[in-house]
């Protein structure tokens, strides 16, 4: 497996299309990453350059750039706060795949299965240190300390669902509380610095900031979703692992919900069984409870508040790209 | 095991009294991490008030307030970055904790031990995210511009650690190279800041900062002899991990050097055994070759630097301090 970084990090066709505005600044991003994540140490060099693939979408860097370009244009700024955002996200990532034991990500080894735990801690807060420095060279210093609150949020969020694991009771409100940190924070700073160093007004920052929040909502649901019903060979991560780990998601938080106490005891058999076939025993529950989709269309109204957030926005190819991305999140299958 | 942060850090006695033309100050920094390490959440409250009381010797607030004092008195500032820097040493801690697989820190459970690694992961983060919200609050963005550098650094010498495992062909320079970024970079940047946000030319600036990092080489030296040589219940904390893990510090590194093939296969070994014992049946080499009084004395000089960097300071309590805190880091048994 290449890790070079030097092969280009895939995008589905599909999103391509909704970068299209910024396709030009995206690149320049990608550009930026890779002088960032190289190192004159042989082996640093070789994990950052294979961390640098494991992003993949880039929707967080398109975010940070369409919603500058949607609110009054693009700075130099935006470029390095792109970059920056997805290095958190990167190093995020890093981290979660050692709490999820994951191996694959992105079709490639996660770090912590080609390396080790050790390396994945280290290399994740190598980035989180990279990204920081990107943001302290802003003269602004509104990122810097907006990015580090929302790193704070988003650790949170991880925290909790570290405590929520193996408590089949989690509410619906505590699950939507979970990734409202563990996710929508970053998605939501993302379109608020977007916004703000596009020198837009603090209540355009404030419905950017809430769009991003929803979209991320949305786009967790499709991800837990996906978790339970995917197909690794398309998605090109490890799936099931919220069921191996006992992570309440809302599809389970739902079908727990429906149920009369009987039919949870034997849910709860299930879910509490050591085996890798769990998903294959919920499969018949989660159809006669519809409880996936009850979860899709919970994601279909997050996606759709956040479309209303965009309505004061002037009509741009940018804002286009910010609507379409909307429906992407949800309708996606990797 | 108490965890609620509210018994008050340990500091040993002939510390206390290096600390004290800086006492106020360290007990206000106290109150401030008190304030930043509380959560509305019990969960995370419980861990960060935890891990609040892992930092333990306080060492690295207190070489910025003292920096700070001895260049020209302390600013609003100082508390804050004093603050700063002992959160982003409480997270790389927790994350080493991980790294060594401890269970003691501080005659306390480690994070990982209490709770589990995924814990520390996120702990860790979350302190790491604390920090630069700290450093950010500044308005001379000189700290998290050095803070963030500073850790990428520390990062960069852990990697290079974990990388260097079971390599019994680690030179001295290779060493020093990696205690120089994991250890000696902060206890720098501590200097440095303090120096800096005390309005200091950049000439003193430069001399701080090289004191920094002489003084935490030459505690690095000694707490790498201490986890060969130490008890655990005087240092309270892991010991031994650092053959464990098949670590090369100085003195087996000197070892290696001074035996000859057939004595080196002997020693590899050893080393390479799986049972407990690798100590005990080193101990006799290592005092045949000495080994431990040449890493000793490797120590006293890079101390001994560490006090000419002084030399240009006018004499004050907090100079003295300095001065005499390079005699602590290497006589210290804790």
């Amino acid at each position: 497996m290449d890790s070079s970084g030097k092969q280009p990090v895939v995008v589905p066709e599909n999103l391509r299309a909704l970068y299209a505005p910024v396709a030009q600044e995206l690149q320049e991003t990608e550009e930026l990453l890779r002088r960032e994540l190289s190192s004159d140490h042989p082996f640093v060099d070789q994990l950052v350059k294979h961390g640098f693939r494991l992003g993949g979408k880039r929707l967080r860097p398109a975010l940070v750039l369409l919603s500058g370009l949607a609110c009054g244009g693009l700075r130099p700024e935006h470029r390095t706060l792109a970059a920056m955002v997805e290095l958190i996200h990167t190093a995020t990532l890093i981290h979660d795949d050692v709490l999820d034991e994951a191996t694959v990500r992105r079709h490639l080894d996660t770090i912590n299965a080609r390396w080790d735990n050790e390396t994945s801690i280290l290399l994740g807060d190598y980035l989180f240190a990279k990204a920081m420095c990107l943001a302290g060279s802003l003269e602004d210093p509104f990122a810097i300390r907006l990015i580090s609150q929302t790193t704070q949020r988003v650790c949170k969020g991880e925290l909790r669902q570290v405590e929520g694991r193996g408590d089949f009771g989690l509410t619906e409100d505590c699950y939507f509380d979970i990734i409202g940190g563990k996710t929508a924070a970053l998605t939501s700073c993302c379109c608020e610095v977007g916004a703000y160093y596009a020198g837009a007004s603090p209540e355009t920052c404030r419905r950017l900031a809430d769009y991003g929040r929803d979209l991320g909502i949305a786009f967790q649901i499709a991800d837990d979703v996906l978790d339970l019903t995917g197909n690794e060979t398309v998605v090109g991560k490890s799936l099931g692992t919220d069921l191996a780990k006992q992570k309440a998601t809302l599809p389970l938080i739902r079908l727990l919900d429906a149920v009369d106490d009987p039919q949870r005891q034997q849910l709860v058999a299930i879910l509490s069984r050591s085996d890798n076939h769990r998903q294959e025993a919920l499969r018949p529950w989660f159809e006669r409870y519809q409880a996936i989709s009850y979860a899709r269309q919970k994601a279909g109204r997050f996606s759709q508040q956040a479309v209303e957030q965009l309505s004061t926005l002037s009509a741009t190819v940018a804002l286009d790209s910010l609507r379409g991305l909307t429906d992407f999140v949800i309708a996606r299958q990797q």
